[in-house]
Formats: C-alpha cells, sequence, structure tokens
C-alpha cells in the first residue's frame, strides 16, 4: 500500500539542527520565540520533551494545481536536503473565515487566475525547494506550513516571491502569518 | 473565533442510538461487523471503551463544489436530526491511488462532468440529508465518511441514489468501500 500522506512536527525550543536566524509576526498573533526548530518524520515518532510548541502538518494531495501546472512543477523543483541549500524558512499561516467560506471556483480564481501562486512559485525555481504541508483538518494552529530550503546565494531570490506573494489578492486571506528564517549547522 | 470542522466519531460495538439493520462489504476488505453504532461529536469527547472499531472524519472546506452549485446545495438541503428521518446508512469509502494522483482539475472532471456527482445528490433533496467527512488525512483507514438520513419512505430513492453513482465513472477509483445501514431507536 502507499502511503497516503507524510507527517511532519516542527518542535520549537533550544534543540534541532535548524537554528532560527530570525522570527517575525507578520499577521495576527506572535508565537513564541525559540532558537531552535526540529524537525521530525512521522506520525508516530516520539517528540522532544523540551519543546516550547509543535506545529504539525502532513503532505497531501494537490488542492488547485492542474494538469499542466502539476507537469511543470514537478518538471523543475528539486528534492528537499540539498547539501549546498544551507537556508530554510518555515511560514506557518492561517487563511481566514471568509476564504474557507469560498467555492473551489472561487478560491481557485484568487489563488492563480488573480494572484499567480503557482507561476510564481515556477520562476524560482529550481532554486528554492518548498514542501507544503496542510494542517486545518488537524485541529492545529494554523492551516498550511511551508518549509522552503535555498542556498545562502539565493536568499535575495527567497525575500522577493515572499514580498511578491504578500502582495497578491490571495494575501488579503492571510489572517496569520509567522516567518521563521533558519540555518542549518 | 469560528469552528473549522467538527469531528465525529463512529463508535461500532453494542452500545449507541443507530442500530446496524444492514452491513454490506462494496469492495475491498470488510470492517468487522457490529450491532449498533454511536456518533460522538467532538475532538475531545471521551470515547466509548466497548467499541469494537472508531472511525473519524472532520467536515471540512469543499474541495470541488462551484459556488452556484453550493447556491442550490444549500437552499435545497435539509438538516441532520429531522425527527421523521429513522433511517441512516454511513458509507465509509477509500478512493485508490491513482486518484489521489490526479490534479484537481482531472478530479473535478470526472467527479462532477462525467459522473454528475453534486447533480445527483440535489436530485434527491430535501428527502436525503447528507454529512461529508473527510478521513484521509487524519491517517484513518478511510478516505471518506458519508452519513445519510431519510424517512423510511425513502429507502427506495437512498437505494436508487446509490445504485446511480456506484455506475458512474468517479466510483472506478473506489477501492474500499462498505455500506452500513441503520435505524434509530
Amino acid at each position: 500500500m502507499q502511503q497516503k500522506s507524510i507527517s511532519i512536527t516542527f518542535a520549537g525550543g533550544d534543540a534541532g539542527s535548524w537554528r532560527v536566524e530570525r522570527m517575525e509576526t507578520v499577521t495576527g498573533p506572535a508565537l513564541p520565540r525559540v532558537s531552535r526548530i526540529a524537525v521530525i518524520e512521522g506520525r508516530d515518532t516520539p517528540l522532544p520533551r523540551q519543546a516550547l510548541w509543535f506545529l504539525r502538518g502532513i503532505t497531501s494531495y494537490e488542492r488547485y494545481v492542474r494538469r499542466a501546472e502539476h507537469e511543470m512543477l514537478v518538471s523543475r523543483q528539486p528534492p528537499l536536503g540539498r547539501p549546498a541549500a544551507t537556508c530554510a524558512a518555515l511560514i506557518p499561516i492561517c487563511k481566514s473565515h471568509e476564504w474557507w467560506q469560498l467555492s473551489q471556483d472561487e478560491r481557485r480564481e484568487i489563488f492563480e487566475e488573480r494572484s499567480h501562486h503557482i507561476a510564481a512559485g515556477l520562476d524560482y525555481l529550481p532554486a528554492i525547494a518548498r514542501r507544503l504541508l496542510h494542517s486545518r483538518d488537524l485541529g492545529e494552529p494554523f492551516d498550511f506550513l511551508t518549509w522552503f530550503e535555498y542556498s545562502s546565494t539565493d536568499t535575495g531570490s527567497f525575500e522577493e516571491l515572499v514580498r511578491k506573494l504578500r502582495k497578491t489578492p490571495e494575501w488579503v486571506y492571510v489572517d496569520r502569518e509567522i516567518d521563521i528564517r533558519l540555518r542549518r549547522d
């Protein structure tokens, strides 16, 4: 049987192989400040006891991507864990009640036809590796956790991508966002 | 803060207000036979100890329904718990790996343009009340749990609806299905 989804838990505290360089509250309530983040894979993997917070998400099937977009993403996107990708970003976000009340066609329209979310991401491939985790249906505080990995020379490109996305019509529906930048030891 | 989703657990055993009239394995592995099902709402509600199995799902946002379809559904669909609706069906299903590998546009095309899933359901409103629960992302054995409520005079209509859906192109992707029919005491 194929695995349905991968469960990832981010444990924020003073342990883990990713050192927090900065942590910024973009919108909504803050998240307690931590110095390190551990990334734990698997639903049943024991979690570190000392962490200040845990954020859990799962990989899932695609919600907005069309076949042609999927093929382009697959052909360009790099894997996680590239040795040169020593920089990472963890960006937990929540979308508003209004967003979730929209129908599928309305959400797709805002997401791609008006905000070009997929197209924007494609422009930064293969430099920036990305893993989207879904949290909303797990009863978690955030709806999505997005994890990015890139080399230190691509830091400027990553800032540009994040800036672009935050100006889109889609981002009007983001009512909580934390931006955590990390470096691997 | 609005509630993100409602968590429902079906506890199969010998307790609960719904008596099992028949339990049929339509496709794939069976589920242990039980005589009663209890429906428990809430993520943290204590569960009955004696149950033989638990199936959990959550209400979530709509994945395929367009705005116009949504409006039609909302205008016609009845609530759960109508006194006359003494019959119920619990139909847990899994969709195949192939289904989940499809992109959003391909899934929508099969679901509605080719299988008329939403349109078929609309034909049986307001007779048949329905609640779709998502389970896939919770690490549960099934992908969806659908719960239906109807009066005993609408049993024939319900059989017709189920028969129609099972003949659609969408159902080719269903690789496990259990059909449990119940009656309220």
